[in-house]
C-alpha cells in the first residue's frame, strides 16, 4: 500500500474542501435539522461530503468511506481500508460563527489509524500526522505531549456534563471541573482533539461523540504520545456513538484512576 | 473634552501594546500567581498595564486608571475620566495557548462609557467603539444586535456556575443551560463580551468579574444595542466584583425573567 500517495491526494482534497468552504462565507447557506433542533446540517456539509466520496471514489475504487451526512458506505466492521470523515466539524459554530470549525478526516487499515487530518479552514492550520511519522501544524513539527498535573491542566469540558444526563453519573466529573485550573468548550471536538495534541488543552471528555468526530484527531494525538478512549479506558471502535477521554500521556491514567473509577463506572439511571 | 483625540492615542496604545505581546511568545514567561493558584499574572501582563499608565499619564494626567495588576489609582468612585484596563484578559489562555486572551480597554467619564477597545492580539483583530459612533471590527462596521429566541442561542457559560457553588443557586441556570441550542466557554470574558457583540454568541453568564474584564466589552456591546448588567438586572459599577449578564437586547429580558427570577434570587447559602 502506497501510503505516501493516498496521504498526498487526502492533504490536497482537504486544502481544496477547505477553500470551497471559504468561499461559500459569501453564500446563502440552507441550514437543516436532523435527529434533533440543534443538530444542524447546512447544504455544505453535504456537498463538502459528497465531493470527498467522488475523489476517493475515482482514485481508490476499492477504499470504503464513513461519512458524518450518510452518503458513505454502510459498516460493520473497519475491515479494508477506511476513509472516516466529517467534511465540517461544529457545523453549530460554522452556521453562527463561520469559525471554531474543521475539516476531520482519518484514513484507516483494518481498524487501525494511518493517517489523520484536521484542517482549521479559517486559520489556515492544517494538523496532520501519519502514524510512525511524527505529527505537523503546516509543515512545523509538533513536540511529543508530557505529562500535566490535574492542578495544572485545562480540560475541554461542556458545561452540560456536570448536570445531570443520562449517559454517566455527573458527580464523577464535578471533583475533575473543579481541581483542573480551568475549564473550556468550543463545540468542535475535531479542534478540541488537535488543542489537545498542540498542548494548548491537556485533556478532552465528551459523552457522545461519533466515530466521524474523532477519527482524524485520534491519530495526531496518538502519534504524539497522548491517550485516546472512551471513558472506561478502552480503545474506540469507530463504528458506534462512545463516550471519550483524550488526554496528555500519564494525566489520562490519572482521570480514569482518580475520577472515573478505572472505568468501573455505571450508567446513570436518571434520564434527563 | 476632545474624545477623538484620547480614542486616537488609545487605539495607537492598544496597538503598540498588541505589538509587544506578540514580540514575548519568544521569550521566556515569567508566571506567577496571585489570589489562587489559578490566578495567574505573567511579566508581560505587568508590563502592559505599566506602559498603559505611563502613556496615560505623560499625555492625560489629570486622568485616572484603574488596571487588573494594580498599578493605577485606588478608587472609590468613577468621577471623572478613568481608564479602565485590562493589560491581558485571559491570562491563563495567553500562558497555556499563546492565544484566546485580548486587551481591554475602557475610558469612561463620572460612571459613563466613552470608548470600548478589545484587541484580540493573535488575530490581530481590534473591536472598538466610541459611545454614539457606532462599533466597528478593525475599521468595519457591526450591524445592530438583533433579539434571538432561547432554542437558537449559544450562551458562553463555564460548566463550573451549573455546579453548586457560592454565588448563587446553580438550579437557576441548569435549565437554561438544557434548553439553550449549545453553550461554550473560551476563558476570557472580553473575547465573550465582543463575541455577543458580532453575534458569534448570543449570551454571556458570568458569576465573577472585575471592573476591568468588563469596561471596554461593555461599551461595544451596548452601543451595538445589546444589554450588560450583573445577574439581577442592575447596572454594573465598574468598582466591584460582580455577576454578569450580557445578551442580544430581548433574549436579556427573557433570560432574566424566564430563568433569573428577574434578578429577585438570594444567593446559595451552600459554600464550596
Amino acid at each position: 500500500m502506497n501510503w505516501d500517495n493516498i496521504d498526498t491526494h487526502a492533504k490536497n482534497w482537504v486544502k481544496e474542501a477547505g477553500e470551497k468552504i471559504r468561499s461559500s462565507f459569501d453564500k446563502t447557506l440552507d441550514i437543516r435539522t436532523k435527529s434533533n433542533p440543534n443538530d444542524l446540517v447546512t447544504n455544505i456539509d453535504q456537498e463538502i461530503e459528497q465531493f470527498f466520496i467522488k475523489k476517493v471514489r475515482e482514485t481508490f475504487p476499492e477504499h470504503k468511506i464513513l461519512g458524518e451526512e450518510g452518503f458513505g458506505d454502510k459498516f460493520e466492521s473497519l475491515d479494508g481500508i477506511v476513509w472516516i470523515i466529517d467534511p465540517i466539524d461544529g457545523t453549530m459554530n460554522f452556521v453562527h460563527q463561520q469559525r471554531n470549525f474543521a475539516i476531520s478526516l482519518g484514513v484507516y487499515e483494518n481498524g487501525v489509524g494511518k493517517i489523520g487530518m484536521i484542517y482549521d479552514v479559517v486559520h489556515d492550520e492544517l494538523y496532520h500526522a501519519m502514524s510512525g511519522q511524527g505529527a505537523y501544524m503546516n509543515g512545523e513539527k509538533l513536540p511529543v505531549s508530557e505529562d500535566r498535573t490535574v492542578k495544572e491542566a485545562i480540560i475541554a469540558l461542556n458545561a452540560t456534563w456536570v448536570m445531570e444526563n443520562r449517559r454517566i453519573d455527573h458527580n464523577l466529573l464535578i471533583p475533575l471541573a473543579r481541581e483542573v485550573r480551568g475549564t473550556r468548550s468550543y463545540g468542535s471536538a475535531a479542534l478540541e482533539l488537535v488543542f489537545v495534541a498542540t498542548g494548548r488543552l491537556d485533556a478532552y471528555i465528551s459523552l457522545r461523540l461519533a466515530p466521524w468526530d474523532v477519527a482524524g484527531g485520534a491519530v495526531i494525538v496518538e502519534e504524539l504520545g497522548g491517550k485516546v478512549t472512551n471513558m472506561r479506558g478502552e480503545k474506540l471502535d469507530f463504528l458506534t456513538q462512545d463516550t471519550l477521554l483524550v488526554a496528555r500521556p500519564g494525566l489520562h491514567e490519572t482521570i480514569l484512576r482518580d475520577y472515573l473509577m478505572n472505568g468501573q463506572w455505571e450508567k446513570n439511571s436518571d434520564s434527563e
